[in-house]
This record gives structure tokens, C-alpha cells and sequence, in this order.
């Protein structure tokens, strides 16, 4: 059985052109198969604000209407997908940009719009990954590098959440291979201390996560990301790693693991 | 040996959405092999002039700075291909949106800056073309949907001519399958008097062509679409269809053969 590892960065490393090329390097020569999931960064506000159009956010979530969807999908899809994807040529890897419209790698689910409209935001299941178009690509030494903006299927494009991406991405693929996913960030891992990057948690299971959270050693903010790689290890996810985007050859992050 | 048709169309589908809707529907009816290559319309010039970045045309092209790069790259790689993509999906028509980044698609070369600047726009060749990659996705029941962002190999995106990149990927696929090109526009093909649609010439070879040329009745914007759809047959191309890009699978067109 092949092994996988499906990387998610968001806009730490996407904001800053050097960083991101440094990370598209280490990116570049990690061994064995490999997807990359990104998110959008400040881009699409910056852009947006340009063209004044107007951003609404409901509990930090983006109302995505018709000129929203049609600015995201020009950033995420357009400026960086292919800026990403034009780096990673010159390290020379492989690299193939898709949306879940493309080659209909993923099909989502417009989000009930009651009690909040969000307007074209989607939600994506494992049962709504195109595996076999995965497997097809990495057997041939492609490396997907997948944006954000998925498809209903039905000729309409949807905004999605990168992390749950990564995360539906991984769970497919550990039907084939044996699957790490990681989540890149601005800190080296989960900590004890947030305000101390010494006090990293190495390791994380499901039991010794139910002590950390009941002793209120896991803040607020980690509570949804280890719930998910909880949620994603449940479903056959072999490890999540949180960790770094920076040394992602080198430095270790919070493996989570069943 | 397979066929292979390889089909352009221009601002005047992707501009007015229910043609381009219509032609989609067509176009993923139509039997066999295909490749969609797309130009850019007018969406790039608005979101510039609505962005606040002057537009420098010189002899009718783009002069491509920084700005209009990232800007071309949006709304075409972005915007226009997954919009497109996301309609033939719909349409049951399994499209991969693509630029020359993506899976090494095409490399182009950086326009020699003398005598006119022309910024980031690049110059493409049959040995650009990364064939192999064009037939796994052909083999595998896929649809490429080529927009004219183009990469160097190092890491910087060009601005290509759509009809040329056609050519280029229309003459590197004559060398797998008899392939067809096909450039859909306004007019029905290419006609003896330009104000009269029922005057077509129904078929030119280049021996035809060259009396055509001399006593006057193929005028100037129609010369350069000529030459260049000779010189894709000279090089292994079928067959060069100039046409309307209304009804795909019924109306004819001027076909150019050897």
C-alpha cells in the first residue's frame, strides 16, 4: 500500500512570497506522494476592498454572493492556485492546480441556507471525493495542488473551508494509502503554554486529548482542529500532524494518532 | 490512431453567457476526443478598468506588467476556466480546467523585449507541448479546457495568444491522432464578401488560397488566420475548420486542407 501525505497551508505562508517559496521548496523534496490544499489568505479581501465590494462576515465565516463567488474564485483559483503551481514547476515537481469542479474532483453541498445564508458555500463529505481521479493523477507522478473552490455539480461554484477540505481529501485517500494529513501554521504545534513555542505537545491520542481538554490545558481556538483530526483518525486517517509551515522537512509539530 | 479535435473560441462565446452556455451543450455532444482552448473576452479589460490598472495596448495587444499578469491570470485561469469547466461538468462532460503551469502543460518563452516590451507575455512552440501529459488525460475519458496563461518553467507565468496556443497544441497532437482544429467566431467561416454570411467559401487548400490572395477577395484580418491555419497543416494538423461558433455539430465552416 502507497503512503500519502496531504498538506494544508493557509495564509501565514501564502501571504508572504518568501516564506511561501521557501515552503514550496521543502514542499518540493518531501519523499513519496503528496497533496497540497490551500487556503485563500488576505488576497481575496484585499482584492475585494479594490473593487469595492463589500465583505460580510457572520462568526468569521465570508457571506459568499454572486460577486463574491466570482472574486474567490479568481483568487483562489486563479492568482494563487497558479502562482503555487508556477513555483512548484520550477522545483520541479509536478504540479496539477484544481478546484473540485476539475475533472470533478469534488462535488459539494450548497450550505442549508436557514438560520444563516451564506450565500454559494458549500460542504464537502468523504462520499463527494473523486478518489479514483486522485489515485490517477498521483500514479503518474502528478501532485494535486487543490484550492478551496469546489462544485455542485450542477454548474455552480461553491466556497468551501480549506481545513475541511484537507481533511475529506485525506479520508478518501486512506482508502488507498496509508494517509498523513497536516495542517501547517503560524505555531510549531499545539502548545501547553500558547504564549511558549518550548511547550509543544508532542503526541495526542484520543484518551490523553479528553485529560488535556477537561484540565483546560487545550484553549478555545484548538478545540475545532484536534476534533477534527480526532474526526478524521476515526475515519481512517493514519496520523494528523499539526505543526509549522516553517522546516517542514525537519521540525516534528503535535502528531495526533489513534 | 485516434481523432482529435481541438476547438477555440473567443470573446464573442465566453462574453455573452447564454452563447456560452449553449455552445457548452454542444460542445460536450460533440463525439470523440476534444480539447477547448479559450481566450480571454472582454471580463479582463472591465476588472482592470474597475481595479484602477490602465490598459496599454500596442498593435492591438496587451502590454503585460506585474499588475496585468495577476490580473489576466484571475480572470482567465480563474474566473472564465472554472466557469467553464463548471458548466461542462454539468453538462456530464468530464473537463480539467488547465494552464501551461499545471501538469507542465506548456512552456512558453519570455517575448524578446526588442523593439516593444511587451511585459510578461510569452511565445509558444510545438516543443513547448507537453504531449504526454495531453494523452493521459485523453486516454482517461478527460476533457483539458486550456486558458492562454502560460508558464517559463521558471516559476513565471506568460500571457499567450490563444490562437496560436491552439495551433501549437492542434499541430503536437497530429503526432498521436489525426487531429482537427476548429476556430469557432462570429462570422460563419471565412466569406467571399464579409457582409454577406451566404457567400462562404466552403473549402480552401493552399493552392486555392494563393489565387483567393491575389485577386483580393481574402481581406487583411482574415490573411494572418489563414497563414497560420496553412502552416498547422504543413506541420501535421487534418484539417483547419474557420467557423461559426454557433451550431457546433450542424453548420460546416471553411474547412483549410493540403
Amino acid at each position: 500500500m502507497m503512503n500519502i501525505t496531504v498538506v494544508k497551508i493557509g495564509g501565514n505562508v501564502i501571504d508572504d512570497s518568501k516564506k511561501l517559496s521557501q515552503f514550496l521548496k521543502e514542499f518540493s523534496a518531501l519523499p513519496g506522494k503528496k497533496i497540497l490544499v490551500h487556503g485563500g489568505g488576505k488576497e481575496a479581501t484585499k482584492l475585494s476592498t479594490r473593487m469595492g465590494i463589500e465583505t460580510t462576515m457572520i462568526d468569521g465565516r465570508r457571506v459568499t454572493d454572486q460577486q463574491t463567488i466570482e472574486l474567490v474564485t479568481m483568487v483562489y483559483a486563479g492568482l494563487i492556485n497558479k502562482r503555487i503551481v508556477a513555483l512548484l514547476q520550477k522545483e520541479g515537481c509536478n504540479a496539477l492546480g484544481l478546484t473540485g469542479s476539475d475533472g470533478n474532483l469534488v462535488t459539494a453541498k450548497l450550505r442549508n441556507p436557514y438560520p444563516i445564508d451564506y450565500g454559494f458555500v458549500g460542504d464537502i463529505s468523504t462520499e463527494g471525493i473523486n478518489i479514483n481521479f486522485i489515485e490517477l493523477l498521483l500514479n503518474n507522478g502528478i501532485v494535486p495542488v487543490i484550492c478551496a473552490i469546489m462544485h455542485d455539480g450542477n454548474g455552480q461554484l461553491l466556497n468551501c473551508n480549506a481545513d475541511s477540505v484537507a481533511a475529506a481529501i485525506a479520508i478518501a485517500s486512506s482508502r488507498i494509502a496509508k494517509t498523513t494529513l497536516m495542517y501547517c501554521f503560524e505555531k510549531s504545534g499545539v502548545l501547553k503554554n500558547i504564549e511558549n513555542e518550548d511547550s509543544l505537545i508532542e503526541s495526542i491520542t484520543p484518551a490523553s486529548y479528553k485529560n488535556l481538554k477537561d484540565s483546560g490545558v487545550i484553549v478555545k481556538g484548538m478545540i475545532p482542529k484536534i476534533e477534527n483530526a480526532l474526526d478524521a483518525i476515526s475515519q481512517g486517517v493514519e496520523s494528523v500532524i499539526i505543526r509549522s509551515s516553517d522546516n517542514l522537512l525537519d521540525s516534528k509539530g503535535t502528531t495526533i494518532k489513534s
